[in-house]
């Protein structure tokens, strides 16, 4: 596989913004299983080594993961608030959790736990998400294994299909649009804002 | 009508962020016409005067437009950076453009419009969003009348009917969510983050 042209644009707006914890964070929209959308901020944990797709954590007992089973198309809107660009970013999602049959992906899943920090592992062995508040000493487990991903840690990749790049500093703003087709060759075109 | 229980929660989120032009901006999910999900960053344009319906602006010649005339529901994620916090706001969009038949809901789409910047109107009367770049002169009309929108000018109203406010700060993070019944009437539950 190569490095998609999109690549060094978003390496390079990561650097310009990475003075920003924020700047690591993106909107993912999926789609519920009646038909309206669902949107919410999710943490960008890299690139899966020697591919485009992105790697995000998330607990299998959130309601994503049953919008994903369902259909796995999402969204991404990624805007960057020093540079003053976004990111649309359309494409297929996977779900490697526990059960997934691939050693290679278990590991990558592993390793991705094993460099969470330990208030981020912890989450993992709090209470149902979403479900009516707990007591606070629900919220006191024992620190999980640093070492062994809980069964509920799951890791998300997200295979982007269509980019669409708009830079806002520019008269006028300058928009581009990258399409991957069926033999994963990205055509790239620039179009009106 | 009344103002939402959260109404006061986002009043406070803008307030303590607004030092910053972004947090203005949040992300708009809507559901294209083959099921898949579309995201944007779009701008707040305020409440409609006596309800709980968020403004927005767009182009009827944007895809959103055909999304919301199929589907007309959407999902809002709004993450303020400085005092992280999100809320994702689920609801129903409807369409004010130029032929709507509601002579109150126009005068709004008007003011609206006079409410802009001259950099904001003009971008009304560049090319079709989206089209094979046009050349720079296309992008230096004529600067539209400042008081009668263009007939692409839309206005777009966003009635919430379930509100989740997640709170990153505090150990463990607090979660709000706010669900309208069919009395209009706001149920408050506690959950977990």
């Amino acid at each position: 596989m190569s490095i998609a042209p999109w690549r060094s644009f978003l390496a390079n707006a990561l650097k310009k913004n990475r003075s920003q914890a924020h700047s690591r964070y993106f909107q993912l929209a999926t789609v519920r299983n009646d038909g309206t959308p669902a949107n919410r901020t999710v943490v960008f944990r890299g690139f899966l080594e020697d591919t485009n797709k992105f790697k995000i954590i998330t607990d299998t007992r959130s309601e994503k993961i049953t919008e994903i089973q369902n259909r796995s198309w999402g969204e991404i809107c990624w805007y960057f608030t020093n540079s003053r660009e976004q990111f649309r970013i359309a494409g297929n999602i996977i779900i490697i959790d526990v059960n997934y049959q691939d050693s290679e992906l278990q590991t990558v899943r592993e390793s991705t736990w094993q460099d969470l920090s330990d208030n981020a592992r912890i989450q993992f062995a709090w209470p149902h998400p979403g479900a009516s508040r707990d007591n606070q000493e629900a919220f006191s487990p024992q620190q999980p294994d640093e070492n062994k991903p809980l069964d509920n840690f799951c890791l998300l990749l997200f295979e982007p299909v269509k980019v669409d790049h708009l830079r806002l500093r520019g008269e006028p703003q300058n928009r581009t649009i990258y399409e991957r087709d069926e033999m994963g060759v990205w055509d790239v075109k620039e179009v009106n804002p």
